[in-house]
């Protein structure tokens, strides 16, 4: 069966940059650590792939430590520190800090004392864009890392993170950015890699791909390409607007990732929809997927001050620089004639019960 | 100019196998936790992966957690815990546990209480094999990993842990074997990956790569390979001493790994060596690659009663399974000329101090 995958917030498919630029990293044969020709070459390498996701996050001349994803780097600049955040932060954050900032019906959190907190740029869910504080401590900018325009060093942030796999690169492979020379504790011991801020040889073909990816995203920042999303995500809303008053879009009165369109409709189970998609060809999620198959009342969507009744019956919807828009014209179709259906389950019990 | 790598201790050239494996997993689309086809694909990948170490491992029914590799295994399994080791530990082991244990003159340590230590399976300077006490809390395996047989199961210790590049798959995956249902509190969080106990989204191209690199491993045990190193190995041994009597193997009198050679040559240091073999186009280390270019006194050496002064004297040759005997007698050429040159000066000093 065709398949149409449209749930690149959880992993966007390998770009083929990324692919190729691993391709190349399994030609290279040293450890970065060693002093030899063979050692050289691969450290070299390394630092060339550095230098170039600096270049993408803006953050030349900051300090870029590779680690083994966003969770990984979530830990390492997290933990053990006294930060505030909302509730609308993702769970690798969440499990390091208590969520106590308010966050208001539009998505966006209130920050008084930027020098304690951590804010995501973008929200995996609704796409809502928060403005950062200048001297904010920590930034979760996974989502936000390809899709819209930033510069680590022009925000003023102490701190920022992110993962290769959203942006098309490998999984299992992101960074921290701080400030130069940051005091950061090493979590994992015993080499001096990363400036003694990550031991563990590196993974120069994640590495390599990451970088490769995070040029290809910038170089579709260039082109317009995020615009071109958002034309693709508004018609898709449209669409579905246009035929069922019973739908609203959490985070719309924001601004949003170009990609990504959370569609809630009370009453009816976000996961029911995944799986009716699922079975029509389309890949969608309930929420983030990084809970391994759960599905509970997206937490993103109580923070937010929708009832945690509702809350559970939502989806994400979220495209790529390929998606096209007709893609997304079946989409609304399949997910409309299913939810004509549901209405009419539902109509049909209220009649039941009335007779 | 040809290259001859002899530092697959170090880190090893990419298995093909392990390079097809990744190649076909840059086409798996799906997030592992996602619940539609393309998640439900990807984690069907991550499962038959790793039913694929853990049949490597000889650890069938046992539970294996992919890491970002061993270092990262290493402070998942030892951090927080009161553990005895030895001083020929690798670094990853070191910042977590005292070493405290004896080890004599061969290499070997002796484990007065193994449910309250950790012991490496093999060592990655000398190649030097422990007899692992049954009941042992902790192995590093990483070196012995591919390179001797053994089964997990067998050796009734509580848990073990790899590194795939040292056996021919990519940099940066791991993984840590436990007894089923071993309780083990997750560093990082955030998701429910890997039960609960490593959260972040998968590496699912390096543990595609790890799989097919550790199944080629163990087809090179079957087929005879250790014994080719081994033999391949000792003419470089006998090479040497017969041409010098200012050599010594360290940990030659035990059981090593079929791949390793630990050549001391007192007066003459290791780093010197390793640079001059570099120039000669041989790739080979001074003690273990993981401290990022820093060359000092092996403290495996030391451990070992090696005297301080000459235990940065030392260089590890250590092949693979493509190594040439070829390539090992031009290393051995190339070796003894430098050391005849070294010894040539030294004369000279001594007869200039004479004078």
């Amino acid at each position: 069966m065709n398949r149409t995958y449209l749930d690149w917030n959880a992993t966007a498919p390998l770009r083929p940059e990324a692919r190729e630029a691993m391709l190349s990293a399994t030609e290279i044969v040293g450890n970065p650590s060693s002093v030899h020709a063979e050692g050289r070459a691969a450290k070299s390498a390394l630092e060339r792939a550095r230098e170039d996701v600096a270049a993408a996050l803006g953050a030349e001349g900051a300090d870029v430590i590779f680690t083994s994803g966003a969770t990984e780097s979530a830990a390492l600049v997290l933990q053990g520190r006294d930060l505030a955040c909302a509730g609308v932060e993702h769970a690798a954050v969440l499990a390091w800090v208590r969520p106590e900032l308010a966050v208001d019906a539009a998505g966006i959190v209130t920050v008084p004392d930027p020098a304690r907190a951590t804010l995501q740029l973008a929200n995996p869910e609704t796409g809502v864009i928060q403005d950062l504080p200048h001297g904010l401590a920590v930034s979760d900018m996974t989502q936000a890392f390809g899709k819209i325009p930033f510069a680590f060093n022009w925000l003023g942030i102490e701190a920022g993170f992110v993962s290769a796999h959203k942006l098309g690169g490998p999984r299992g492979i992101g960074a921290l950015v701080v400030k130069r020379g940051t005091e950061i504790e090493a979590r994992l011991k015993g080499g001096g890699q990363e400036q003694g801020r990550r031991a563990g040889t590196e993974n120069l073909i994640g590495i390599m791909g990451f970088a490769a990816a995070a040029r290809a995203a910038q170089a579709d920042l260039d082109r317009g390409i995020p615009e071109k999303m958002a034309e693709i995500r508004d018609s898709l809303m449209a669409a579905l607007e246009s035929q069922t008053e019973m739908v609203t879009f959490p985070g719309r009165e924001s601004r949003r990732l170009p990609n990504t369109l959370s569609i809630l409709t009370p009453g009816w189970r976000g996961e029911t929809q995944v799986m009716q998609m699922d079975l029509a060809g389309f890949a969608v999620s309930a929420g983030s997927a990084c809970s391994s198959g759960k599905v509970r009342p997206s937490s993103v969507l109580t923070a937010m001050g929708i009832a945690a009744e509702w809350a559970g019956d939502a989806i994400r919807v979220s495209i790529g620089p390929t998606t096209d828009g007709r893609d997304v014209v079946r989409f609304a179709d399949a997910w409309l004639a299913a939810h004509a259906r549901w209405r009419q389950r539902n109509d049909t019990r209220e009649t039941a019960g009335r007779v």
